[in-house]
C-alpha cells in the first residue's frame, strides 16, 4: 500500500465511508465527485481532490462507487478516458447490471486495465467502519491486486469467479432475496393481523427462533410497526434492484414469479405516492390489498 | 407435576419426543395412538397405555399431537368424549387450521374443558430433547395450567393471546414464511446459476452475512445442492401448510400473491412426481421453468 | 314427452325459466323449492306443487337447478331419497364441483338412477326463452333419455362425454375463461387510461375487431364505464367459480397462474366491500393497484 | 390522391401489402427497404425505388412500417433526415413503444412534420387486401391529411386522440389482450384435459357460444390441437409485445399481474427452445406445469 495512489470516484454516503477506510489504511486517495461538498469533506480527512476523471485514472488503481448503470456508463465507460489511463486496476463496487458488467469488462480489457467487480453488503455506517462484506469477481491477477484495497474496506471478501459479472449476479441475487424477505414478511404480517395476531408478536418470535439476523429483526420490525421512514433504502431503488434481477433473469431466460409479484407491488407502492419511503413500505401494499388500515 | 396424570394422543415422531419429555419431567403419562408400536415404545419408557380415548380424557390434562385437521376432528372433537372427560385442560399442539381451532375452542368451552393451542417449531430430535419453541394461546387460566407441561416440552413458550386460534395463526404464518424462503432461494439460485454463479457460493455467502440461522444454511444448501432426499418434511405437507395460509387468508380476505405462487409451484412439483421428496424440491420447479438441468 | 312427469328442484331465477320451458313443451312438471313463492308462481303457470322431495323423485325424471355444492349435497345426495325414487333419470343442471359430480354419479348409479350433468350458459332471460346452451355429459342411455328435456330448455346441447363430471369440468373451464376475460380487460383498460386512452374507445374498437361477441361488448363496457351495478352475477359467486377451477386444478395437479391472480383479485375486491357488486367490479382492484380514481 | 407522392419505408410482409394498397388507390409510391428483393417486387407493381431515405422524405408524405423501436430509432429519428424533408406528414404504422412514440412526435414537430401513429390489426393477407383495422392518433390537421392514405390501406380507422402515443397505447393494450386470451385458453385447456375433457370439444363449444370471433376459433384451436407451427406470429415477438405493455405500465405505474404471468410464461417457453414457434406455443408451458404430455 505504501506509495500506492488510489483514485476514487463517487462520494455518496457509501463512497465516503469506503474512501475513508482507504485513507485510514494509509493509501494516498485522489477523490472525484459530481458535487463538490463531499470532495471537501474527504480532503479535510487527507484525500487529494482530483482535477477530473483523467486525473483519477492517472492513479495506480481506481475504485468507483457510483449510483447506477447510467452513471457508470456516462462517466467511466469512456474509451478516451480508459485509453489515457495509467491505472492498471479498476474496482467497480456499484450495484450494476450483468450486462453493464460485461461491457465494462470488455472495454477495460481492451485498454489493458484489470477490471474487478466488487459490490458490497452494508449500509453507510458499516462502510465507514471498514466492515463491509464484499462480493468480488475478476481474473486472478486483478483480484490479487485488488485484495489489499478490498481488505481495507471490508471485513470479508467473498469470491464468485473470474468473470466480474459473477459478483454483480451475486449482489443482484442477494438484493432479490432481501426484497422477497420483505414481501414475505409483509404478507405474513397482514395474514396474522387480519386473523387477530399482533404482527410485532409474530416478528419477535420469528427473530428469536427460525430467522435470527438483521433482516427479520430489522425489516420485520419496520413492517410490523408500519415504520417506513426515515428511509434507509428508498423504494424506487428497491424497484431498480428488482428490475436488475428480472432483466438478468430475462436475458438468461429464468422466470422469477416472486420477482414478478415484487415488481407489481413496488409499482403499486409508487402509484400510491410512497416513493420517498423505505422499500419496507411495500408492506403498505400488502395491507391495502387486504383492506387493512394504512 | 407430582401426581398430575397427562393423557397423550398421537405418538408420531414428534409426539413420542414430547411424551418422553413429559415422562422425564415426572408426569404420569397415559398414551394413545392409532397404531400400537409407538405405544409399546412409550410404555417401555414408563408410560401407561390408555385403553381408549375416554381413558385418555380421564387424566387430569390431555396433550394431543395429531397429523392434521381431519384426525383432530375425527378423534377429538367428539361431544360424547368431551362430555365424559375428567380432564380440565386440553393442549392441542398440532398444526391445524384457524377454523378448526375456533370450533375446537367452542366445543371444549361448552364442556368445561380449558383449550390451549400450542403448535411447535422444531423437528423430532428437538422434540426429543425438550427444546421445542412453543407458540401458545388460550385464556389465562388455561395457559397457567398448561405452563408446566409446556415448560417440560419446550425451551421457550411464545404467547399470542387469549384465543387459541391466534397460536395457530402464528404457526401458519411461520410455515408460510418458511415456504416463501425456500421459493425465494430457489429462484435466486436459478437466477445465479443461469448467470454463471455457483448456487453453493451464493448460499454460503448469504448464510455468512445477511441470513444467518438454520433456514438459509439448511434449506439453502438443499436447494443449492439439489438435495431433496431424504425428506425432512414432505412436499405434500408443505402444500397442506401453504393451503392453510391461503385458507386463513381467504376467510379474512387477505390476498397472498406469494402464497399463490407457492401453491402453483407445489402443484407443479407434485405433477412431476416429487411427492415423496422434501418440500425443498419445489426448487426443481424453479429450475424446470428456466430449462436448467434437473 | 306426452305422459312424462318431470320433478323439478330449485326455482331460482334460472330454475323458473327452465321449468317454464318444460311446461311449454307439454311436460307435467312437479316443482319443489325451499321458499314457497316461486312454487306458487309456477303452479299459476300449470305446474304441480310437490309435497316434498320424495314426491319429486316419484316423477319419471328429475331436473335440478340448485345454487351450489352444499345445496345439492344436503337436499339430493340422500341415500334414502334415492333408494325410494321411481325416477330413472336425474339431470343436474347446477354449476357444481368435479368432486361432487363424481360422488353424485356414484350414488345415483348405486340406486339405479341415470345421472346426467348438464350445466348451462345463459342468464335468466335466456333460460326463460328456452334458449340456453347446455353442456351435457353422462352415459349414452341417460343422455338419450335426457335429450328431449334438454331440447325443451335449450337452443343447443354440447356433449362432453360419458362421465357427468366432464360437463361440470367444461362449465368450470368456461367460467374460468370469463373471469380471465374480465381481469384481462380490467388490466388493459387501466393500462390504457393511465397512458391517456379512453377505456370506452379501446373496448369499442376491440368489440368491433378482434373480440366480437357478448363478453367484450358486455363486460368490457361495464369495466370501461366502471358500471358494476346492478349485479348480473355477484362477485362472491365469481370467487366461488374461480375456486371451483382452482380446486379442480389442484386435484388434477394443474397449476393455474391466471387463476391464482384472479383469486387474489377477488379477495381484494371483497376486502374493499364490493361483495354486492357484479363480478366485473374486480376491475376496481386493477384501478386501485394503479392508483386510478375509483 | 392524384399527384400525391408517398414515400414508403419497410417492405416486410405487412409493408408490401400496405404499399400495394396505396398503388392500387392511385398514389405514386416511392419505396425503400433494407434488403433489395421486396423493392424489386414493388417496382414490378408500379412503385418507384427510392435512392435513399432522404429520397423517401422528399415525397409529399411518408408511411413507415418497420419492425420495432430500434429500427424506427435508427432509420427515421434522424434530425438530419427530418430537417431536410419535404414531406409534411409521416404516418408510422409500426407497433412501437409509448416512449418512442412520444420522442418521435416531438422530433417531427420540431421539424414541422405532422406525425401520425397508426398501428394496425391484421395479418399480411388482410394488409394485401387493404382491409386492415387501423388505430390512429395525431393532431387533427395531420389526421385529416392522413385520412385518404389510411382509407386506402384499411377497412376502418379507429381514432384515439390527438397524441400519437394514444394509438400506440391502444395497439399495445390490444396485443396484451391477445396474449391474455392465449394464456387463458391454455390454462383452461390444461384444466379441462387433466379432468378428462377434450380441449377441442371445449374450444368448439366456446367458439359457438360465448367467444365467437377469430381469437377463440383460431388461437383456441391451435392451443387445443397443440399446433404451434407454422408460426403466424413468433413467440419472441409475443414477448416483445408483452414487454411493451409492461413497460408502458411501469412508466405509468400500472401493475399488470396477468402481464407478469405472461412474461414468465414466455421466458419459460424460450428457455425450452420454442422461439421459432407461434406465440400460441405458450400453451406448452401450461401443459408442462401440469405434467401433461407435450
Amino acid at each position: 500500500m505504501s506509495g500506492t495512489t488510489v483514485g476514487f470516484v463517487g462520494l455518496g454516503a457509501m463512497g465516503q465511508g469506503m474512501a475513508g477506510s482507504l485513507l485510514r489504511a494509509g493509501y494516498a486517495v485522489r477523490v472525484w465527485n459530481r458535487s463538490p461538498e463531499p470532495v471537501a469533506a474527504m480532503v479535510a480527512l487527507g484525500a487529494e481532490a482530483a482535477e477530473g476523471l483523467a486525473d483519477v485514472f492517472a492513479a495506480d488503481a481506481v475504485v468507483s462507487m457510483l449510483a447506477n448503470d447510467d452513471a457508470v456508463e456516462r462517466l467511466l465507460l469512456d474509451p478516451v478516458l480508459l485509453a489515457g489511463a495509467a491505472a492498471t486496476l479498476h474496482i467497480n463496487m456499484a450495484t450494476v447490471s450483468v450486462d453493464l458488467a460485461e461491457r465494462a469488462e470488455a472495454l477495460h480489457t481492451e485498454h489493458g486495465i484489470g477490471y474487478v467487480a466488487a459490490p458490497v453488503l452494508g449500509r453507510p455506517p458499516v462502510a465507514a467502519a471498514g466492515e463491509l462484506n464484499i462480493l468480488a469477481a475478476g481474473i486472478p491477477a486483478a483480484l490479487a491486486a485488488a485484495e489489499p484495497l478490498l481488505a481495507a474496506m471490508g471485513r470479508r471478501v467473498w469470491y464468485f469467479g473470474e468473470r466480474p459479472a459473477q459478483a454483480n449476479t451475486a449482489k443482484i441475487s442477494t438484493n432479490f432475496l432481501l426484497a422477497c424477505a420483505i414481501e414475505s414478511m409483509a404478507e405474513a404480517c397482514s395474514l396474522a393481523e387480519a386473523n387477530g395476531v399482533r404482527p410485532t408478536d409474530l416478528i419477535e418470535m420469528l427473530s428469536g427462533t427460525l430467522f435470527p439476523g438483521p433482516i427479520c429483526s430489522g425489516y420485520g420490525a419496520m413492517v410490523a410497526e408500519r415504520r417506513y421512514e426515515p428511509a434507509g433504502f428508498k423504494l424506487p431503488l428497491g424497484l431498480k434492484d428488482v428490475d436488475l434481477a428480472l432483466t438478468a433473469g430475462a436475458s438468461a431466460r429464468v422466470p422469477l414469479p416472486f420477482g414478478s409479484v415484487l415488481r407489481d407491488a413496488f409499482l403499486d407502492a409508487l402509484a400510491h405516492g410512497d416513493g420517498e419511503k423505505d422499500w419496507a413500505a411495500v408492506a403498505a401494499v400488502a395491507r391495502r390489498r387486504a383492506g387493512l388500515p394504512a
